[in-house]
């Protein structure tokens, strides 16, 4: 049983408000489009914000964090003892994203959604039904009462960043295995054959990989997943408790006005999840980064989602997310603080 | 004639640092290339700078103007009064590089290479031969003697900012008619058809850009221009004085051990023609951008460069740089700030 709350309508973008930017971005003191996707960003940010005068700055960064029964079938190069591991590195300010964090001044929330760790971690929110995903080549991931847990574990976080009117938020995850819950959860709602969809994680090699592949496909048909199972028995079955956490904080969000700017192929499978859950979350999102994990291109292709910078990043934990960051907020800083063509006596065209 | 200084030897840059700088990359807290290009952008700047803690902080943009005769035949959307508006605008603080330069807190430096300004405007330094290229579909565009003066100013701009100790520079140019410029600089060094190279600049129609290839194609032929011709006929004959100034810039930048960091279609031609005058410097340029001026990706290509972003920037100006630097800094703060394995006490792979 899904929850209600995930079925409210998320409010529409402001077209008033997105055609005042374009209006202004015509006016600025440089050729028409010559901004090209910094132009798409700031007037996108104009309409969800409702504002003249978007901006980037109050971009707070939630991690959710997650383990794996699965990783019991040898589908990862690392531990599970990794994730909890990671969740102390991030406390403790080494990891990419706390650096990321750090220089960008963006407030990093940490959330152990479902984590083997039994001990608290300073900085670290514990939120969680259960520890780890059962291993779903045995059993269903998660009960259905898990799932709602984790859903609105998602909701409370948005619900905690909201109070500070962030511009937007930045979605991340940590969880040793869970790009294979994450295939299994993509190749389940778009019908796609796992091998096209697997990818090397955080490094498998190639007969890794293959393994990976030929798990998931097993899953897929002892549990009669299909392109038509509901998505929260998709969830349910094959999922994490990080994901579907993001799951809930994309459609919390997108009900709250806040945009979200998506990271790589875990979050963005948490994305498709929300969208086909409820489709009215669409346009708040964002896509920060296409992924050199092999299934992100299919899955940006299923959102209709054009990624802005493509670095072969694969870390996860809102890095590719946080290193698009300053594209936004150049985009707000240029929309806001040029001249136009008026103020500054420029010509315009001549032809 | 050649100046002498321009076929100096630039010095390599440190296998040491790349050595140590990969190591240490090997025993960040991420699997081993999970960050990508922000991993190889850091590791090219430990190289370049001959450190173990690259950094991309103090990076000033140079921005140089010039005039094209060449608008007389109608290849640009706005009439050449622009470009000293422009400058206006710029010292005013109204473009997109002075929002671009105020946000990222670099220093921005204007040169009048080469305009029609017969007014002093205040922060703007004034080095030029002459006012304006000549119209090449005609004559020359330059002497030899203008083409040295215009090398040696791209050189004392390098001089000046280099008493700062800067990590990198940025290069941008403005200059109404120097896409035409450029393109016919491309197609001659390049052995391109015209038609293949030139893009809608500014922003000209479909005709308009007809024209424009027509008039490059008529001038390599008037000029006897073609592969083989000495870079320095080239750029005399249809280059223009800030374009030739970018292009003394990037030599004197490589020779005194400063990295660039490349913006579009227009230094990315500057830096074609110091590369074939003194191939040296290639290890010294960074690709920032990939611009939607239809010539670039030719141009990059001929380079062996590949850029960072591609967000369908057309502006000039040092903007798709300017909007590549947050990257950079990032590499950078990731490299120096992130925890190893062993700090953190995280298990490395099993696989």
């Amino acid at each position: 049983m899904l929850p209600d709350w995930i079925n409210v309508r998320c409010p529409a973008p402001s077209e008033g408000h997105r055609e005042a930017a374009l209006a202004r971005q015509s006016q600025l003191t440089k050729p028409l489009g010559a901004l090209g996707r910094l132009e798409e960003v700031a007037v996108q940010l104009a309409a969800l914000q409702a504002t003249d005068r978007p901006g980037a700055d109050r971009a707070p960064i939630i991690l959710f964090a997650g383990d794996h029964g699965i990783t019991a079938r040898g589908v990862s190069a690392y531990p599970s003892e990794v994730t909890v591991q990671m969740l102390h590195n991030f406390a403790g300010g080494g990891a990419a994203i706390s650096v990321l964090a750090r220089t960008l001044g963006c407030p990093l929330e940490l959330v152990d959604a479902g984590t083997l760790c039994e001990e608290p971690i300073t900085g670290v929110i514990v939120d969680k039904p259960r520890a780890g995903a059962r291993d779903f080549s045995i059993a269903p991931a998660l009960t259905s009462e898990e799932v709602a847990f984790a859903l609105a574990c998602g909701q409370r976080a948005i619900a905690r960043q909201a109070e500070r009117k962030p511009h937007l938020v930045l979605l991340g995850e940590m969880g040793i295995g869970n790009t294979t819950s994450a295939a299994a959860i993509a190749a389940a709602l778009l019908g796609c054959a796992a091998d096209g969809i697997v990818g090397g994680g955080t490094g498998l090699d190639g007969e890794g990989r293959s393994r990976k592949a030929r798990v998931i496909a097993d899953a897929l048909v002892l549990h009669g997943l299909e392109v038509g199972t509901p998505v929260q028995t998709v969830l349910a079955t094959v999922g994490g408790l990080e994901i579907v956490a993001m799951t809930g904080a994309i459609i919390a969000a997108a009900q709250m006005g806040i945009p979200v700017l998506i990271d790589g192929f875990i979050v963005s499978v948490a994305a498709l999840a929300a969208v086909k859950l409820n489709s009215s979350c669409r346009p708040w999102l964002i896509f920060s980064h296409r992924s050199a994990e092999r299934g992100h291109g299919i899955v940006l292709d299923a959102l209709g989602a054009r990624s802005l910078i493509d670095l072969d990043l694969r870390l996860g934990e809102a890095s590719g997310a946080a290193a698009a960051l300053p594209l936004l907020r150049l985009a707000c800083e240029l929309h806001n603080g040029m001249a136009t063509f008026a103020e500054a006596a420029v010509s315009g065209r001549t032809s």
